[in-house]
């Protein structure tokens, strides 16, 4: 079985590809410093939608994009013009650019991977649409508050097991699809280090929801979420060039926006789909953006499990302002970055906002704060 | 795939199985209102151990037992002999029954299955071997405190993924290992009525711990606890004759460990291993014992998802006496049977420390009750 979890060879599927869902409601975001030669190998997947590429490093640089895909590129100087003074909150020389794409595009779903990752495929053998699953992953609905044995319930040949309350049974909207990696698994430096072999070769045919009340490290290389239910949560932080931190942006995106997810009752689901990341980053420099990050996130994990946010934190912009308050509040002490990232994550709503005025009026969220109907 | 997850064939395996894990530590709780024939198909993997044998119904019967089977058996008669008044907290015609057996074992660990249970198959088409996973979920850590995405870190080819905070690497000492089925999935009566062809033939390779906070519907038919750990919180409650309810014994016996477990720092897995779930029971039977559960079970959620425990609740016989008392004092308003639940409950721990005086002395449980240790 494991030999067939190979990354599936670079000429074009010999399978036809569902028709595209959400055709006209998703962008696919994609952070590079590079030529886009990986999109080959997606073209059956990802030709029929719309890509954001934000260009990271020296903007006279040409980054070559394979013919026949729809795109915009944006680059640091684009960056700089569209967000004038705001554009301090997007990082330079570091993946963590790519939330400007979340912030201009103007779909209701994104899909973001890294220019490393290919297209995996499953035990039979066949290739996996990972975007296909993703969008069946935020279509249906997440159990945050509840945990099911037989992992998601709404899929096929599965259900709610005896003993899940029919009340929860409706779920919660989902916010978050995160996919997982086949070959290279997704390491913090030490691991690297020890483990450089080490391939992830175990295909797990599930889906699941991360319960309420649960932290998980998020990685950013094959994501996908609502724009907008979560969008304005999923700030990537200041890190790369000037910054005493690399490597953290998805973690700390995703326990901001789990801790919103839990408050505003919405679902994060982690599983499938899996893509085939194709070579591990050098583990010394790793090393040297991480330790700062590995030491903090000792105090960091503690602050996200106990934050809680006041019921009058409604929209998804209110929540983040409120937990930029308690970032500087709590972990300004952490170290003097704090401050920083806490400034920057309000200059993120702002400029969110400023791109994104019809949603400025959000409206209360559509999930289920509360969890279980009480039966009387 | 699907088509190799069969219950394997009746012949003996032919591959070797390894050298019996725990042979003198471990003892297989059955209960059963008939011969236990199948034990023949689980010969190979069953041989090396004891069996504690829990006849439900009428005492005269006599249950035939494959030969060769190192055995106890125990029926109405022997248990009221031996637990004397205290016996009114088994439940009779029922296989919650099967809880007197974890408090007459002497063990460290028990393995209880149901009669209808048989070994299935891998997608490779090698038979597994459910004990021996149990087995390896007991004895590896859980990790309760953070989700890890690529599931157990402590499997072969798995590890803590980037993000995951290193002073949680240690995780918590294994309670449960709670393992599935595939065929006839554990589905309650109405979703039984509505979907009488379903069958699970998904095998998820993949063993998580169910997080801190969270509580899952915890089935009974394939399911291995350490009895040192947790067994006193074990209890499978009243049902069956001259009670309003069954096919709850297990759930309640979940929710009250996870909630002791949550509260003592332990683990409980769930995922592999599978076994062959041979036959659905009657889903018109089981709606007429359920449908009272189905409809108390929206007030027991809440209570225990909000159920605390004091921190003076150092060993599990002082949690569960907690736990009697609330559960008393909150749900007994719900229905009468709560207060004989409660006192049942009670009336356990009070037989379980008659049989098991050494343990009643029992020191305080070696996790870690906090989660996360301060970096500084």
């Amino acid at each position: 079985m494991v030999g067939s979890l190979a990354m599936a060879s670079r000429s074009p599927s010999s399978s036809v590809p569902m028709a595209p869902l959400l055709k006209d409601e998703l962008d696919i975001v994609i952070p590079t410093i590079r030529n886009l030669d990986f999109l080959e190998m997606w073209r059956p997947f990802f030709q029929p939608y719309h890509l954001i590429i934000v260009q990271d490093g020296d903007p006279s640089k040409i980054i070559k994009v394979p013919e026949g895909f729809d795109y915009e590129l944006y680059n640091r100087n684009d960056i700089n013009r569209i967000l004038g003074p705001k554009a301090s909150c997007i990082s330079f020389k570091d993946s963590a650019c790519r939330c400007f794409g979340y912030m201009i595009s103007k779909k209701k779903y994104i899909y973001t991977i890294d220019d490393d990752c290919f297209v995996a495929k499953d035990p039979s053998g066949k290739e996996i649409n990972a975007l296909e699953q993703h969008i069946k992953n935020l279509l249906c609905p997440s159990t945050p508050f509840f945990f099911n044995t037989l992992y998601d319930p709404y899929r096929d040949g599965a259900d709610f097991v005896r003993g899940y309350p029919f009340s929860l049974r409706e779920g919660a909207p989902t916010a978050v699809s995160h996919g997982l990696w086949l070959n290279i698994p997704d390491y913090d430096a030490p691991t690297q280090l020890v483990k450089p072999l080490e391939r992830n070769t175990r295909y797990v045919d599930a889906v699941l929801t991360v319960p309420k009340g649960t932290l998980f490290p998020m990685c950013g290389m094959n994501l996908a979420f609502d724009r907008e239910l979560i969008g304005a949560a999923m700030y990537f932080g200041l890190m790369g060039d000037g910054q005493p931190i690399g490597r953290y942006d998805d973690m700390w995106a995703g326990w901001c926006m789990k801790v919103i997810c839990d408050h505003l009752g919405l679902g994060v689901k982690t599983g499938l789909p899996y893509i085939w990341h194709s070579k591990a980053s050098n583990p010394f420099v790793n090393l040297k953006k991480e330790y700062k990050g590995i030491y903090w996130q000792e105090e960091l994990i503690p602050f996200f499990q106990t934050a809680t946010l006041p019921k009058e934190c409604t929209t998804v912009q209110k929540c983040y302002l409120e937990l930029a308050k308690q970032v500087k509040a709590k972990l300004g002490k952490v170290d003097e970055y704090f401050n920083k990232l806490a400034d920057a994550m309000v200059t993120w709503i702002e400029a969110w906002d400023e791109l994104n005025p019809s949603e400025n009026a959000a409206t209360a969220i559509a999930g289920k704060p509360n969890g279980i109907a009480k039966a009387k």
